[in-house]
């Protein structure tokens, strides 16, 4: 990537020498990861005709995780899961986003986005970007019962824009609503309702022709 | 606005009838938001050529209430401050971006915020609906510790985006590197820390002219 070969970001322009080194390492963080508002997603938006960055992206799912935490199987701590949901894309700056459809980059994907976290967790300070590292490897292992609320968001939230999109990204070519259910059940393992309900919008999609039967 | 004019952004293709009606209005109101990812910002991004939108900037502001809470004055409740900054522009989908350095605008700003809010948590579940709006109000008045450190970010964080543009919105016409140090010491009601660091950055950008003096 361009920006992993030309440094980070902030020293384009370096912070001022007043600020000591503990918070100049936590503002060039807050700086690099300006950077997620470029990364692009596969979804369309549905309130305009573009498609969706992942820092928007990782807002509606706090926002989500907010109004829909009633729904959740387990209890949750609304607040951690925020956490997990703000940070889990954060890697995505450095590895690129992988569409859940593509599956030849989502052989890579795992190895990339280690080593992406390596980097981008690492200009904190260490003990900062371990605190951080540890939330996405919280989301990502789906072992606790915010990980994995937080991770039914992640896979609702683009399915309630491919609804308004009137299909989206189902219209992808090789994707059959079947595909859709199997990339889509994981929405179970955090909330039975919210499965149903997502069943619900796949079920009509395919009976309009929105995904392929 | 055009939005509220045309009715809710979920008429535009209804759920299907499968979905019960709490739900539903859940759902209704999280596609309705994602109205907040066009709602622009005057501040540029760091990382791309163009303006930040509102919900970029809300999540940005999450991930530095998790990051920079070390620095708060008064211990705050991490999660709870990230649900303040998640919901505080939410008002602007219908009442727009009131720039910080537009006076005649900031007159009308709280009759149309208000008027906004009372439309847009009106969608969901009525005690949803009462919940969110007290985040709402809660970071206006600013009489917690959460609300004060939410608040600090939100003004911290274009200000690190201005910095990184060499004066961007310090360059509006009018204003001076003492309106901004006005219009930015309440991130001192959160963190002196934070704000010595503010200041830091505002006199070296008046020193270099990016700022008026």
């Amino acid at each position: 990537m361009t920006s992993s070969d030309a440094g980070l970001l902030a020293d384009q322009n370096p912070l001022p020498s007043g600020v000591d080194s503990r918070l100049r390492e936590h503002l060039t963080f807050l700086i690099e990861v300006d950077q997620l508002k470029t990364v692009l997603r596969a979804s369309p938006l549905a309130a305009a005709d573009r498609r969706e960055n992942d820092a928007e992206h990782s807002w509606h799912l706090a926002l989500m995780v907010l109004t829909l935490a009633e729904y959740a199987d387990e209890p949750i701590d609304v607040g951690h899961t925020m956490k997990l949901v703000v940070v889990h894309d954060l890697v995505e700056i450095y590895a690129g986003d992988t569409p859940i459809y593509d599956t030849e980059l989502g052989e890579s994907q795992q190895e990339r986005e280690e080593a992406a976290a390596d980097r981008l967790f690492g200009i904190l300070p260490e003990d900062a970007g371990r605190a951080l590292r540890a939330l996405w490897d919280e989301f990502e292992a789906r072992k606790t019962p915010e990980a994995r609320f937080a991770k039914a968001m992640d896979r609702l939230q683009p399915l309630l824009l491919n609804w308004m999109a009137k299909g989206g990204t189902w219209r992808t070519p090789g994707v059959t609503a079947e595909a859709v259910r199997g990339r889509k059940a994981v929405i179970g393992e955090g909330s039975t309702k919210l499965w149903e309900a997502a069943l619900e919008l796949i079920d009509e999609g395919e009976r309009r022709g929105w995904a392929r039967s």
